[in-house]
């Protein structure tokens, strides 16, 4: 659980206090859900803005500075974002603008072609844990991976059961230690269109699955679930599963992910839409989200290579603040 | 079931008598399963083409004088190749060059913006029921729609539940004339990223379970599902939802579909991939449609507007053939 952080240099909206930390991330218990939803539709307390969303406009430290003139009070920021501002910058702007990071992006690609390549990755991932501690996130996102080699175009084989089985191994080593370090994790289940390159896991039951056989439904204490409508909109199963992950204890539902769904669809990664641009119905799927009282931030991702990332910044992030309030 | 056709014109190879044509689809009855897989190294009597797959080369008949030619036994024509032709003129050269459809694509599309609407893809259902009956079809091969006018870039709304209750509607009336008729309704779950615009029915689980909703998993005659192996690869579920579709009775398993899925897939429509050339365990699949005595045949279809539809057609069929014998 991230520490407390300072007080915010921009008010979050009339008779708006900043909301405790541990509100950011899933703490429900089991006990007797409000199932209250929660209004966004006066102010932005409970948006975040996934980086990658502005990656081509701003280098991270700018997007830091221009969420936090806007009063945006959270951001998940991705690893190569990092990296090419440094990390202890990094944490120091956060620090320094009370920016909190409802996620950091990413752990995961598990898979490899033989031990040293798994062992390459395990240890890739517990520098991401240590990343995502520096920068005080509420939980580290696994995009698992899948057939080795396949994101280069040059898949090692086609084993997706040998993939999802190294994938299980590896999210139990990194769970290990990532509950050393008080990290929670988030797997995010891929959309099916990515089960070859990006990730194994491509439905919400999945992960739940997972969760299930590496803590049990009552164990699962820093480890959890990222749902991201883009990858999940279409499940029917979705509801169902939103509520397992929801009544395991501590509930999993660690994160929320918003963009939409565009018709057409031109690219099979970069043509995600504007929330309201789409067809996914965002208000019942944060209906469910609500129902099970989900405590956290609705984290704005969008690639978006021919639209959203050819605008200029300040037109995007007041575009997201005014569709979560208009349209999710 | 189609009616028994005349001797073929070309030898299928040594030894081997043509099968009767109730062999063409399943047939499984609940008895006892040799699960033996058939050997398609040696020949293609159980390849069958997809005419959508030289579309670009050639017109209908220009196709079935080609695979005619080859030895090629069974095709699954669509619509408006049909229509461009003329019905009677294609089921006369189906006549004369012994040629059967493993298939007839395609009914479905039964989500409307109103009760007009709805009615008149009811109709348009009707008719595709007696085209595929005039061809001889094995099944009428179901893509079932999904938000109204999303394929047209225009969804009337966003609610797939909705999309979904008039799918079930939609195969329940056409059902009861197809059974009338005696024309087989296959439903083809579609891979998840054609759930706004083309199908509602994604996983194979679900058309298993609109299979049990309109019939109980034993009075199922008329109604089973196509298993297209680029839409279901990823799922984790498939092999029990392959079996549970083949221990409905009759069997469920009236076709299956093969191509592959290319890393990476440029575009979300035609850049399917030839067998062997993607990441899709084709032999894994295929052994357990064998495991569960899948006696029908093994159809190819690939859209792919930059690579196979731009080759010559003799290519395109010389490879289908050797890539079955080889990689399947």
């Amino acid at each position: 659980m991230p520490a407390p952080a300072p007080p915010p240099p921009t008010p979050f909206g009339p008779g708006l206090s900043k909301p405790r930390p541990t509100e950011l991330i899933g703490t429900s218990t089991g006990s007797v859900r409000t199932g209250e939803p929660r209004d966004f539709s006066a102010n932005h307390r409970w948006l975040s803005i996934n980086t990658a969303t502005v990656r081509a406009q701003w280098p991270l430290d700018r997007i830091i500075d221009e969420c936090a003139a806007r009063g945006i009070r959270a951001i998940s920021p991705w690893r190569d974002q990092v990296a090419a501002i440094g990390l202890e910058r990094v944490a120091a702007r956060l620090r320094n603008t009370s920016i909190e990071l409802s996620g950091y992006c990413r752990g995961g690609m598990f898979p490899g072609v033989d031990a040293a390549a798994r062992r390459a990755a395990l240890q890739d991932n517990r520098r991401a844990v240590d990343e995502a501690k520096t920068l005080n996130a509420a939980c580290l996102v696994l995009v698992v991976g899948s057939l080795p080699g396949a994101l280069a175009g040059t898949p090692a084989h086609k084993d997706i059961a040998a993939a999802r089985s190294d994938v299980r191994d590896g999210i139990a080593a990194t769970l290990e230690y990532a509950r050393e370090v008080g990290m929670p994790l988030a797997i995010e289940p891929l959309h099916p269109m990515y089960a070859a390159d990006r990730s194994c896991v491509n439905t919400l039951a999945q992960a739940n699955d997972l969760c299930d056989e590496l803590c049990g439904t009552n164990k699962g204490e820093g480890l959890g679930v990222a749902v991201d409508v883009y990858h999940v909109w279409w499940d029917p199963q979705l509801k169902a599963q939103i509520e397992r992950a929801a009544n395991a204890s501590p509930s999993r539902l660690l994160a929320f992910h918003l963009c939409d769904w565009l018709v057409p669809t031109t690219d099979l990664l970069l043509d995600r839409g504007m929330m309201g641009d789409g067809v996914i119905d965002l208000p019942l799927i944060r209906s469910w989200m609500e129902a099970c009282d989900y405590p956290g931030m609705h984290e704005v991702e969008i690639f978006s290579r021919d639209n959203w990332w050819k605008r200029d910044g300040d037109e995007v992030l007041l575009t997201c603040k005014l569709r979560h309030e208009t349209a999710c």
